[in-house]
């Protein structure tokens, strides 16, 4: 089994950003865990982080053939990026949305993901342990076959 | 530590209702489930259901004090109980919001959670085993003070 | 054939509410006409009242499995008790809502229908005789096998 | 006692229409029911159908004045004739709303009715058993003089 | 000079209508005065009434050539008649909406004008008179040109 | 009779506001005008202008008790003064709200007006002899009672 | 005379709810006062709290007949339970509904409340006080025969 | 094959409306362009313009059975007319829709259209030649089976 | 201590405006009914009435800085005057919002106040003993130190 | 002549993406195809797809000088590149906008175009022949002086 | 050349309102900063500032024909002063409007300027200096004679 | 001090761009003017230009480390670009906001800002010398400690 593991604009930038909001742990630590807890279940994954929607949308486009469900925090794309949302369609896997912050007790414009709908689900507020959570859900869904 | 796992109206006919969308496993078996693990972590559980908004006000109300934390899946209450929602706060413990389907890809009113800007974090789409995942972010969180 | 008569929050109290509004009739009498009428058809009838929205979904849960179809009006809920409404749904029986007033032409809260949306159809602004109407086209309807 | 039986656009067209959602009875034989049931209860029946708001006005018009009641299917008309609503009010009848279906579960626009506000009711939902349905609440509302 | 006088939809029943809110006078009544005067100020006027959007559109396609300026008493169209209002910008002659009521005391679909905003004014609430004034100001404004 | 020839901010202006909009007639030219015609209707008219809200509401309670009726153009007021409004509803007279320009082509925020619902009637679009059709229907509804 | 003084949910919590927002008076010490205060007026106070809608509903039902007015804070019910209201216009008494808290500076579901329309008077932002001023004020209204 | 070319109102003015807008080409030779076309891929064309939405649906009730695709432009009834849109679906064919002018970047009103939901496609924009182009299209797709 | 009494726009008219909505007391009467309740209380008031915004805004920029409290009816100024908020925000004294009537069972215009959400907090609907009881809950509040 | 052929996100994936709603015809098969078709108008044709929008802006930068027209797709960007729409109209040229889809009958936020209100126009839901078309409307109006 | 520099509500009380959000320099202070600028520029100054609306339009009806350019900070009338902004149009001058703070991440009601899109620009968040920024750039554009 | 100056989509088209709304100044000359005057000011400048979202999130991610405050004009990025947004957030700099036309009195989607409220100020209309201006507030604001 393999998994994309997606990450949006800014994220690059984790530890730096604001600590009270996404906590101090950086990205390639994060990738590192996943990856940690990935080899434990078995599970191959792929990272990428971008700033720009062309080039998530490049990457899933090149990688989602031979993946089997996808992992992304879009970032701030969460909110408008419908293009990134049409590749995630195209890429017709599993998708569990991830955001380090609660986004319902934050600004109003991040309340509303265009994401969300094409999901399987979404893990939100737990910090960087969300996506620990998000690839052993993905796992156990497949492995139940759903 | 003590964890108080609620489930608000009509959850207590999983395996009844739609098994499309909410699975086919029982709330006996899913409050179990959560037992079973929170054991392996060493964490209590307190588990209530109701169909009544009122009755799951006066759980929160008389079982809170005692309690780290709180798992709540306010069933349709997600969408207008305020006076729920007042109880969660009044409690004043870390909340993880959650939902055995994806209500972003359901009926228009079932997209806003009045619960969820009160709640630490949200997990959404995962079915029964979402409750699981917010029994560990939420032991993970108290065991990294945050 | 059995059909569940429900009613919700202050329909105990007809009679004694707006009579301009509501008629004079009380909910006892209206019961028994449906009753009457139901055994006329060969319809069985079980009615339930109560002013709490948890305990019309006790009743829905432990009675639908039971009954050919639903007759509810469910007073001020239908316009915001979306729990009663996935009960409803869970239920899996045609629903005729019945409303005794024109809820049309009152308050602006009154014109949007939560129930509507799930059920077969509405009756709504003839007074008691559309509970009778309802029972009438809910056999018929059965009958011809919709 | 006399009724109005007025049928809005495309009802003429009724038996060729999409019969899962409109039934597959023509309209020459839901009159004919309607003034089957009519003869019963010694009522006259006077029944118009137009594609065309101006023409359903004009025969409002014409017509109200010797008659007691008014059952319209204004088709899709219900959503923005507000010619053909003023024309209702003039003519200062007591008038029941008729849908085939549940105009709640479908469309967005069909959620609105113009014609609402001015009736004493509504059925929606029971085929064409609704205008049979609307008749005699009619006629049990004129005998109970309201 | 000639001028076209326009009736839409239920004027034709003036004296029948609410004569609380529109008056007693007939609209053969009303027609008459505004030709009286017309004649007085040495003004041609061809009048028209109809229930049928469309048959009011084939009037002004047919006159508007002829005419000078028109004044038209839209009724419901007002408030959704967008047709109507393409074939009045067509005719491209300066044009007085008339309201025999103030719309803007009555229900809310009566507040918007389709017509108003490719009208050069409006006159609302002073009953038939309106008519006059609208009459006398388009003559007024075309003999100082403008 | 006596009637209040009021007008709000900017009015002042006349002549010299833009011409292709307001025309280039002066206030004072249009204030003699309208009391030129009352002389002959045999009508008495006070007249006020102000840019201060609160004068024109100082002006109607020191006036309205011994006037009849109050022609008003209320400026950009129209939109949002609703102490004005309030004023205009305690003076209790028969009321014509005048505007020089067609305020419906105009910008969104000039197609509301708070004065309107609590008017007689509104005159829009024809300049300033819209104040003497205002004189003028004010007069005719008064001699007719109503 | 009586007085019902009804206290909606989570108001049984005061006193442990966040004493910033509510104060750190408890609800029976609020009773006591309310009740003294009442005794000092010859006033008969009932008192109810419950944190379920329905009853209020069964309360209000019960109590109202022999009741002269109501001094009711809905708590969270406040913005969505028309079905509390509905019980309180049958009721048909004066109504007094109280907030500790001004609900006007905090989120923006408690700026609307769906109880208001329906009473006498609203008394917001004083605290526990506030049940003393309604008292005062209803008992003064109703010696002044309004 | 057979194809009906339906206009609304107002297209029968071609060549007199607002050329800037619509061009100068007439609607018969509009016509005849398109029939010259359809002659040229052995396509029969039956064309009706109307101004009378009715008469648009009596022509859709009466030839679509006949027909295989429907071309129309609905005029200003492509923004409320849902009688005519419920007339189309029921002659379930494939429908082109057409404006000459792009309405897009026309008044707000003209940037809905009723009837685009219920057809295979919209060509807006280019004028008369948009007709052509609709003809091709449908005659393509068809030999294509879609 | 010493509160400013401060009314708006038509309060100084009352006892003239229409007595079934605000009553008929005078609001001399009334101001010397706070004073004498003030003067047992042991307070100062100095009251201000005017119906211009900038006058009021005058009056509390020049006197606030004596003063302990600030009781206000802001009349119709309640739903726009913005300029007033901001300087009863910069006055920086608690502030009771005081209406005769009740607001929120008015036009729906009246159900916004851009004050209250800078006051302590609001009395509606009380008639002039509303003010009485501003009085004694600001001197309450300030007695016990908020 | 000169064409610029601009394909936005995810367009590089058509026979890939949902055929059912895309067709199964790939991007080089359509540019292909556009320029067989342009070849025989004398047309030339520079064609681009990306999914990056600051991509597409600077190809539009770069060869719009040169260029007569353009013909865009722009993917998912239609509903919010705004950025890009600015680019299209630094352009300066006709533009016709096309999608493969009916985008009217999908999702809600297909339904709004940033890009339609400054293009010639626009044509939807007829496959890749909505590009052939786009090319013959645009080489037809140009030959035509518009 | 003459600039009107003129200030709004409670812009006198600079110094003593909320100096976090408005700075401690007082109006005085900024105006003599102004016009010591403006002696440097060779630009005379005439400053005025009140807190009614009314008063305002008078200074910008009498000043405006003797001045070249206005510099405005509105203060809260910025956001419903429609009789300013007519003021403002009428005086047909170049218009800087200036904020002190940042209006645009503050309160919801101070997002929406009426007076910004009938000026040149808006500098607003620089405190004072904003002021003299506003007058260099209109003397800039003034002598770059645009 | 070290300044940031970033400019968005199609700002390095300017000249070529609609000169009546962006002036015809190019960015280099613009960039080269802002230097300049940083040179006198004793401060550096670092300039950035790009089409693409991610690219200016990429360039302030690397530079604001070093730098003390942002000029950026983000081009039509300014109304829906929220991951730049979040980039500036992160870069915790005070911002300033530069536009060279009124975005105010353009179309409607330019009036939202979702940069604004994370800026410490906005210049707009004011074509490049507004740059110039946000340089010198920086730096001043920088000088005095705010």
């Amino acid at each position: 089994m393999k998994i994309l593991l997606i990450n949006g604009p800014n994220l690059n930038n984790l530890g730096k950003r604001d600590t009270g909001i996404y906590g101090n742990t950086t990205l390639p630590v994060i990738v590192a865990a996943v990856k940690k807890r990935a080899k434990e279940l078995k599970v191959q994954v792929a990272d990428y982080q971008s700033n720009v929607e062309g080039d998530l949308i490049d990457f899933i486009q090149d990688e989602s053939a031979s993946a089997d469900a996808i992992i992304i925090n879009p970032g701030a794309f969460t909110h408008y990026a419908y293009a990134l949302r049409d590749a995630l369609v195209d890429a017709d896997k599993p998708i569990a949305e991830v955001h380090l912050s609660n986004v319902y007790s934050r600004e109003d414009f991040r309340h509303k993901s265009v994401i969300a709908p094409i999901a399987v689900g979404q893990i939100a507020g737990f910090g960087w342990r969300g996506y620990i959570a998000a690839l052993e859900l993905l796992v156990d869904r497949a492995k139940n076959n759903k």
